[in-house]
């Protein structure tokens, strides 16, 4: 029987699609794309057993898996592998349980960030990580990326939310790994290594997270500078005062001026960084008080304050995601450096995108270090493509091997996935891989599980 | 050559002790112990070739290898194995690098718990785990139990600070695993599996932390109940009002004349127990002033707030350990229950207590809903201890399947050590310790680090 007889069988036809146009949409994620593959058929799980005999269909006939969520992630950790089977979890999409007084809720994979986010508003709780996708990602999707944010620097990233998950194996069996509690330390940290591990080891199918308390006060400055340097030394102000904001998000000139573009508003005409602070909880105000002073002291211009139009500009840099996607010719990454750093690292990001001669914009999650810069050319005719493709890698590489030298990592928050591999060899070192790679074939002797990804 | 031979020539005389008192006094932490063995040597490393050195003669002779920091763990992690080398890690003590703009430090494993925040405090930061033995604990200890303490429920865990670790493994070699930033997510989460794996996966030589911003303002609440139940039900009230303290302690009558007793204060006469709150931040003040009147109305008696008292109380609290250690005539636990169970499982120890004829004192991390209750006897003739012993035990391993029975764990941050092993099992099913036992035979095929413990 072939694979997919055997998954219709077991699953029945309704979730398994077969048609060209599911196929081509479920082939990529939304990174770039180095060696495109169509995925042989679609499974649309919808209950812990139809992954399990996915799983295991998978096993019998030696077929790739490669589970996918909403297909945000940006480096192709859900890009198809040739002939796979791609595992849709999207309709896993239950919150199965919210309890307020315990401020957990356990969810199945395919809950959207933003709707447990509601859920959970109603009782005055919040679940703290916020990528940028949160209106689309799902937490499992989170989860196998471990996923950041907007407010990771004062409330942590998924890792830090995820109390206890339900995981697949490889051979199909079902696992629960953690706890219902807050802390528990009993044997090793299985649910920390699936946390981040792109669906290479197991398939998490229900997920506990902890909730935190929805701050009742929120305050918002928008400070803007006469350049990224100060913008970026601001960052590092603010820190000095040993105030911790919730977001601290900094925008470079390019940026602003994508934002004009497409909102029709006139940032940029304001200055060329702004650096975005939200402080929130019982001191928000006073936190706020303490930091304005600071950011005049180094330059800025405070326009706003606890105003409807910075509420509103944090909305938008939260909604900028999607605005493009990256292509060939436009290419974002996601290094993250010491805090101290920060200033060197914006202005030698300046000078790369010089040198090549290629645009660039930057916006940064600040308050980690954790900088998406993108270098572009515009779009060009095939003529002269290949010569841009060499300078927007030749900037892309510098960007990567300097956040490196500078103590950084090259994915602060988006995974490794397909795209980043290349890299990966840069900064961790063959002992460590090879561990990496024994802890891969213990979980996933036969290698069938998201292959040629993440490690 | 034997292996104290080969010991002594590789790192010298002097920092290998084979006296009966160093091996007596390195042969145990503060567990209670069911299998005492004393170690054939105490090695007292002061670099990390010291430690690789001994790893390499330890793999060479295949003798067990138990690594310790100041020994005051309670779970038996640093106990000796039979003809084991104790690796004590103490003089590997030094700060490496404390970067306040980072907001980061490095650290060798022995440096106390309490150093580093020193060193930290005077640049207005702080590490934020702080287990109830600060001032005798060091980090690598810290790092080897996931230790917790009092301000984890806003603060985070020992995981949630640790950003990157230098490891020797089982084969002397030494990887770095982690980033330096605050976010990273290139390949699988090593530094979260060896956190917590009480020196069972390799030696933790190096650990760079996170530091937080030490809080300018602290509010303390000591609010008085007469029950424990009114206590336990406080905590959930605080949790409804949807604020986050920095410390929220649950201490019970017995607890608190135990207090009397060795302070000469007067606690036990203002009620049958206490709960001792502490809010920090820019917004100390107003989560102060939320919370008060939700004690009140729980029927507490909030006698001081803000007040010197307030704080020396939970100076009492923080310092409680050393006052007496587990013995055969005193178990004590640390179990964690979700805590919409904390009002329930707090009546149920009571009456534990009462039907197997043993006393009962309770000390929890309430905001985590992490308990500490100790059962104990008086010292008894002889003659009776038998039967003491078997009350005892009946009634601690009601209290562990009870936690169990909630969703609860049987370690919210001791850690399994050599003392717990015999409720994993209860806790976490077959093919959950298979895939640890695999891990383990994975970093430490020959079993020589710190056998029998943790899994």
């Amino acid at each position: 029987m072939s694979i997919i007889d055997e998954l219709t069988s077991a699953l029945g036809p309704a979730k398994i699609a077969l048609d060209t146009a599911t196929l081509t949409a479920y082939a990529v994620d939304q990174a770039p794309v180095l060696d495109y593959q169509l995925p042989q058929a679609v499974v649309r799980a919808e209950t812990v057993e139809d992954v399990q005999s996915t799983v295991r269909a998978c096993a019998a006939h030696g077929v790739p898996l490669v589970a996918r969520g909403a297909g945000t992630g940006v480096s192709g950790g859900a890009h198809a592998s040739k002939d796979c089977i791609v595992l849709s979890l999207e309709r896993m999409n239950r919150i199965l349980d919210l309890n307020p007084e315990d401020e957990t809720a356990a969810v199945e994979p395919g809950v959207i960030n933003a709707d447990l986010n509601a859920a959970a508003a109603v009782h005055g709780l919040m679940y703290a990580p916020d990528p940028a996708s949160f209106k689309l990602s799902t937490i499992g999707g989170n989860v196998a990326t471990n996923a950041g944010g907007l407010r990771c620097a004062k409330y942590g990233v998924t890792r830090d939310s995820v109390l206890a998950l339900d995981v697949v194996l490889a051979d199909g069996s079902l696992i629960h790994t953690g706890h219902q509690t807050f802390k528990g330390v009993a044997g090793y940290d299985l649910t920390g290594l699936f946390v981040g591990s792109e669906g290479t080891l197991g398939i998490v199918v229900g997920i506990t997270v902890r909730l935190k308390y929805l701050p009742q006060d929120v305050h918002t400055i928008a400070a803007f500078y006469p350049d990224f340097r100060s913008a970026a030394a601001g960052v590092l102000a603010v820190g000095k005062a040993r105030v911790q904001p919730a977001i601290m998000e900094l925008l470079d000139s390019g940026t602003l001026a994508q934002l004009d573009e497409v909102h029709g508003s006139d940032l940029a005409s304001r200055g060329a960084s702004l650096l975005l602070i939200q402080t929130d909880g019982f001191g928000a105000a006073a936190e706020a008080a303490a930091i304005r002073p600071v950011l005049v002291a180094g330059g800025a211009v405070v326009t706003m304050e606890a105003s409807a139009e910075a509420e509103q500009l944090v909305d938008l840099r939260r909604n900028s995601r999607g605005v493009e996607v990256d292509d060939e010719y436009r290419v974002g990454e996601d290094v993250a450096v010491p805090r101290s750093r920060l200033v060197d690292y914006a202005e030698a990001l300046e000078t790369m995108a010089a040198t090549h001669e290629v645009k660039l914009k930057v916006v940064a999650h600040a308050g980690d270090g954790n900088l998406h810069p993108t270098f572009w050319v515009d779009r060009v005719d095939k003529t002269v493509a290949a010569d841009a493709m060499v300078r927007l890698g030749a900037a892309l590489d510098e960007s990567i091997t300097l956040a490196l030298a500078l103590g950084g990592t090259i994915t602060g928050e988006h995974g490794i996935g397909q795209y980043k591999l290349r890299w990966l060899g840069l900064e961790q070192k063959e002992p460590v891989r090879e561990l990496q790679r024994r802890i891969k074939e213990l979980f996933d002797p036969a290698g069938i599980l998201n292959p040629g990804k993440a490690i």
